[in-house]
């Protein structure tokens, strides 16, 4: 017996997901698994994760996780494009060869372009170009993504200052950043650029100091586990998944939590006691978006536009603001406002079912 | 937990699978799973089976066991064809509607023509003309397959007796028909045509009537439990499967087994005492492509020209004549020949690696 009682069926009818495809090829060992979660608004879009999963149906929970946020971030980010990932099962570093990686190119590309994919955790620019000489249905192979998912939260934490000072202006705001990779780094130039203080954590003292050399007297850091209570306008969890738990959510004395972290909230409750603490939260999923805007050019237009590019990205600070205005105007029994998370998780499917109501026409 | 330890990719490997797909339609309570097994001769055709199964389990092996059958049956049929199958779980009588079929036939249609389906047990030729208003992927709407199978059948028994006598007349052969459906039906009446004698039965006693309304004295008629033991040239199942069994091999007074069931032998050891007693067996999944090469042909060609396509079903006995002879050169360490079952096997597996050596170039 495979499959047991408790069906995956049933999983899927109710998290709504449209497929789940389980490749395999035992010449070059490729066990894969694609979830394809949502398809109304366009192809579904999502990374191929290589990693080690202990068994299958822990592969086949995290596929199915990951590729229902993708399809809530791609709508949240007004793109024309569904929600999916894929898994290959095993530790990178043994399994990974170029057959293995055209085997599953070659599996992409049956799909016939519903679903699109590209790097993710475990596989590098160059797994993903070698899974380009097999299939078509790839995209972020241009540009790098993350000065892109930078540009969108800085863009998102000046909309989340307009809505809570009525002014957006970066002079003198302070933020504590968790985490200088990548985006957070580059996070750091755009608001040291406009006049703001920060401070900073990384486990990585290079980077601490790379990002010191910069900012100078306008930077002070702080050991990991003291960014959460440092006192500042905004924290901005750009690192690990899960920051805003139980044990962290008393510890903030900021006014705005608003970073590039994906999963910051270790569950939905944490999101209704940021709004109880009356701490203004950019759902991650809506800011975090740059990126995924990025690839879904990329892949749209070959080329991208890099002004127009940034304009697009610009209206995410738009949209962070119609869904802070949509959780006050939806309070629960007792009068309290809907927290900023919820009224994004509805803002990203109320875009698929209004879609989802015009799809039934023929098209011949 | 949705997949127990015991692997399906493992399960995938073991039995050569490509891809396994989950589809999922909560609006129209479709539930399917799509099983592709071999696309090493060309894209994987199989029927669309609708069956109450008691679990998600029970549906996914049943779907993997039909799949692997037909990639058998296409290559041994020498046609250009994979083999795949597809299930929808619910009971046919509850679960079809227009809209049901018609998603179905959109989830076909992604899979781009990786997968060719048709009627199986629990669809209709008239559900297939549903499911081929969303998809161009099926065939078996326009000829009745089953005259074809018995024509098949009907070579396949001379081939038999040609092998075992020397002399394809059928003059005076006696044949023992287990079931008059449409394809038993149709193979007495050719049968008769050339001047055997018939036993026959059938558990509905209008088809045994009507029977012998065409045959008179030439037809003889038994209760169904004494049909194995009937003396005669050719006992030819067609029927249930599994027939040839620990209870019934031993009571056989047949030199040969050819009809037109699927799954004749209960397993493959059955397949060994026939050959040890010295009956010839037409393994069934050679002997009754007749049927498979007809929708494949019109899968191709939309139209069929029925001359060509006889000739073409008519190889079907050459085809056993080969395999009767591989299963002579190829004896097991004590001597004994192979048995013809195995033999089958082994034809139609060749054929699918010799093709997959020659696979790996490069076709822009």
């Amino acid at each position: 017996m495979l499959l047991q009682q408790s069906s995956l069926f049933e999983s899927m009818n109710k998290q709504g997901f449209e497929e789940i495809v389980f490749f395999s090829d035992p010449k070059t060992g490729l066990k894969s698994i694609v979830a394809i979660h949502d398809t109304t608004l366009g192809p579904a879009l999502g990374g191929t994760r290589i990693w080690n999963y202990r068994s299958e149906a822990e592969a086949l929970s995290d596929v199915m996780r990951l590729a229902r946020a993708m399809t809530m971030k791609a709508a949240g980010a007004g793109l024309n494009l569904g929600g999916g990932k894929a898994v290959i099962i095993g530790d990178p570093e043994r399994i990974k060869s170029e057959n293995l990686l055209r085997s599953y190119g070659r599996f992409i590309e049956t799909l016939g372009g519903r679903f699109i994919t590209g790097e993710d955790v475990g596989t590098s620019l160059e797994d993903v170009r070698v899974i380009a000489s097999e299939t078509k249905y790839v995209t972020g192979v241009k540009y790098d993504p993350s000065p892109f998912t930078a540009y969108g939260v800085f863009h998102g934490i000046k909309a989340c200052l307009d809505y809570l000072y009525g002014d957006r202006s970066m002079e003198g705001i302070h933020v504590a950043i968790q985490g200088l990779g990548k985006v957070g780094f580059e996070l750091a130039k755009l608001l040291l650029d406009e006049g703001a203080k920060l401070t900073v954590t990384d486990i990585d003292g290079r980077k601490v100091k790379a990002c010191i050399d910069i900012g100078g007297e306008c930077i002070e850091y702080v050991e990991s586990k003291r960014i959460y209570s440092v006192e500042c306008d905004v924290f901005s969890p750009c690192a690990l998944g899960g920051v805003i738990n139980d044990s962290t959510v008393k510890r903030l004395k900021c006014r705005i939590v608003a970073g590039a972290a994906n999963n910051q909230l270790e569950n939905e409750r944490h999101g209704e006691i940021l709004s109880e603490m009356g701490i203004v939260y950019a759902p991650d999923f809506i800011i975090n978006a740059g990126g995924l805007i990025t690839v879904a050019n990329e892949y749209m237009h070959g080329d991208v536009d890099i002004r127009m590019l940034k304009k697009e990205i610009e209206k995410i600070g738009d949209r962070l603001g119609r869904i802070f205005r949509m959780a006050e105007s939806m309070p629960d029994s007792s009068g309290n406002p809907m927290s900023a998370a919820r009224a994004a998780e509805i803002f990203a499917f109320e875009r698929i079912e209004k879609i989802s109501e015009m799809k039934n026409i023929y098209i011949p």
